[in-house]
């Protein structure tokens, strides 16, 4: 750990465990430096991270105090305990109900998979949408066929490399959305009746595709602040003939885990000494709250096991559909999946986020967003905690949209779905997220919508129905 | 066989058969009437199809002339004989090999898959995607997922209507293009391992569709001008386990073929009778060339077991990927399957297109699309009579913007390939269209690019590399 994050870790210790109190200042930055022996940078960093994750304030003369709400805010889920076999998958029933209910927009979105396509810059993009479409050369629809665009696929290489990852553009692949590429990237890597090892809680969206395929999923233990749990991974591995895994490493869905640098050195390591094939399911890279972006795991493959997939869904451009894949040692396999799934991606979506991404304006969009899911984070993390039971955990992620509750055991997250779907509030429940239907308590809340009355009410009423069970 | 078609027949069959000679008058239209015993407006129905194909002309003060051209013409091709056992599919590695040539805009596309972008009305479509765009509803992004925009699908419900096809909205799925469709209805209807029947040659993304998925193909020998041929359908039927049969029953992909709709009726009864699926691959039905268009199976279906899918893309907006299935009775699983495989399709490319069809200006596109295409296909087979060897074979397609030549044996139609482009020319050779590497002496030619002298100049080039063959 690097000693910011030490630093960071420890102050956090104090606040949680109730040592520093709500309002109480914490040691200055020039105190902390002389004390701890520490470079102001150090110091400052680890500041603006707890900053960030809302634990601490800065108050103009008195520097940085424990920030008010804290008081309110619950502890975080415990680890998942996972199932030591592999299962057959059989989710999208219960998927599939849950889902026609987020689409009903008298509902409130608390279950819903998306932000609100408010925090977008649509009528920019629909511009150049336009202004792209107009002047686009007709045989685009040829030129643009799998890979896809070349300038697009340029801008994400030039992304990766931002990000400290080399992407040559002849191994990115254009998908329709990040789901296509993920889809093809498992066909690439496995034959039906394959053991898939995913996360617990798992993306549903993992579980059916690995349902669709008719392979098995092994559900590993997941911690909700740091991801896959290595230990456990690696006993698997030498129990279970695993011939793929499927993994979020930043802001996973639904707990909001994201992998700690040293774990991701040693998962790719892990796998590269087994020669199996990882796809990095990375579509919330873009949403952190810190300073710093994660890097994906990809950014440690030197042996292209890594498919890393990626979208500008939930970052940019929600009904685009443009997703990508960047699938190492795969790339001509997936790019050939493609053609045959689905031939080409929207020629005209492709260049206008092409544009969009040359154009400059992107990065800004990006802060804005970020700073926006992360106060909509704040105050539902408050809200949860003014009227949920107080057995109630929070996971409590730094980026994404997603928190992820474990209500008190006597609560049956299904019939709390039902519940809150006769007043007016949808819901994610637990077992959506789990090939056994495991976390029969929890549940998966959506803070990417724009905090209002209406939003505080249905946590309010959520709350409510869960302390009523 | 209906009148109309009865006395075409019996006159090609003159044509044919060279009783009639090139320029040489055939029967007026009253003296046909007197001497039938047919009424005026069927004769005038034969005669026109007759024109539609080529086969006759109007000269101004004689009444109807064979055409001067027909001389030229070659014969069409005898109908496939299938090897009687179904096949497991390995056809991908010599498919991409050719369909990356296809894309080198550097070559002639003859063995192109896309007609010319420029036949398409791509301003008036980017004008439209542009402001649907700017004031797209934002939460579209919700209310589009599957099964998609609702007034997309109300003016696919329409055109299905005026075809005489009765399909509700509810039953409609938008997919990212035809193949996406066809993808997802085969793998609702199918499990790895099964048999399904195809066309012989057939599709070749039909081939790789079965190879992704693991099913044996069955191909079922097909007649160029008249489709599948239902006594050995009968047959085979009788013989193996086939869980599905996909089909193009309009303007066949490679053959050109359309099913008379007496077949057609056959067709879905012989499949009722066995509860057997029929996926039916229609996106060539809006190019005919005669004044009727063509009737799709799902028109005799009464048990929802045929699934249609159908596109824009080689009738209105190519580069768009806007397809769809109207599935029948596996409506709701491909509505699923749909989500699963890659969420939703491009929302302002959906709206663009629902408001084209709702703004009128279709039909006159099609109609001008339709006469180019036919224009195009007969100098193409004139030019073909000009420069290929006499025992050349060629279909005479009522639609669509493919030709299927039977060349001498002696022409291997992968040597041909390599040598046509080691000259900058692009064809299809037969093996592409068959999971047995048949038709190993025909090739599959494009005349859906505007005639030039270049297009002339590689027609007579591959003539002259087959000659020499």
């Amino acid at each position: 750990m690097t000693l910011y994050r030490e630093l960071a870790a420890e102050v956090a210790g104090m606040i949680e465990s109730g040592i520093l109190r709500p309002g109480e200042k914490i040691p200055s930055v020039r105190n902390m430096c002389k004390r701890r022996k520490l470079s102001q940078s150090t110091v400052l960093q680890a500041y603006h991270e707890l900053e960030d994750r809302g634990q601490i304030e800065a108050r103009p003369r008195s520097g940085y105090v424990v920030s008010a709400y804290w008081k309110d805010m619950p502890r975080e889920p415990a680890m998942s305990r996972s199932p030591r076999a592999a299962t057959t998958v059989a989710v999208a029933d219960l998927v599939f109900d849950i889902l026609d209910a987020t689409r009903n927009r008298a509902l409130v979105p608390l279950g819903s998979a998306f932000p609100s396509p408010l925090l977008f810059p649509l009528p920019r993009l629909a511009q150049l949408l336009g202004g792209v479409a107009r002047h686009l050369d007709p045989w685009a629809t040829v030129t643009d066929l799998p890979p896809g665009s070349w300038e697009l696929r340029r801008q994400i290489a030039r992304r990766y490399l931002m990000a400290g990852v080399q992407v040559p553009v002849e191994d990115i692949v254009i998908t329709s959305g990040a789901m296509e590429a993920l889809n093809l990237c498992l066909q690439a890597v496995t034959q039906p009746g394959d053991i898939v090892a995913v996360e617990s809680p798992a993306f549903y969206g993992a579980l059916q595709a690995l349902e669709r395929r008719g392979l098995r999923a092994l559900e590993v233990p997941t911690h909700p602040r740091d991801g896959v749990e290595l230990d456990s991974l690696e006993r698997m591995l030498r129990k279970h003939d695993v011939k793929a895994c499927w993994f979020m490493s930043s802001f996973q869905n639904p707990l909001g885990g994201s992998m700690p640098e040293e774990n991701r050195q040693r998962l790719v390591t892990l796998l590269k000494a087994r020669d199996i094939p990882l796809i990095e399911d990375d579509v919330y890279s873009e949403l952190y709250f810190g300073g710093e972006p994660p890097r994906p795991l990809k950014a440690q493959d030197r042996s292209g096991l890594v498919l890393h997939c990626g979208s500008f869904s939930k970052c940019l451009a929600p009904g685009y559909r443009i997703g990508w894949a960047a699938p190492g040692r795969y790339a001509r396999q997936v790019e050939r999946l493609k053609f045959t799934a689905s031939i080409s991606t929207t020629v005209a979506a492709q260049e206008a986020l092409a544009r969009y991404l040359g154009e400059g304006g992107y990065e800004y969009h990006l802060r804005r967003l970020r700073q926006a899911l992360q106060t909509q984070q704040n105050q539902m993390l408050q809200a949860i905690g003014r009227h949920f039971p107080t057995q109630t955990r929070v996971s409590r992620p730094r980026g994404g949209y997603f928190l992820w509750l474990e209500l008190p055991a006597a609560v049956d997250a299904l019939e709390l779905n039902r519940r809150a779907a006769a007043q007016g509030i949808s819901i994610a429940p637990g077992p959506m997220f789990s090939a056994k239907r495991q976390f029969t308590n929890c549940i998966r809340l959506n803070y990417g919508h724009p905090w209002s009355q209406q939003i505080e009410d249905a946590v309010a009423a959520v709350g409510r129905l869960a302390a009523a069970m």
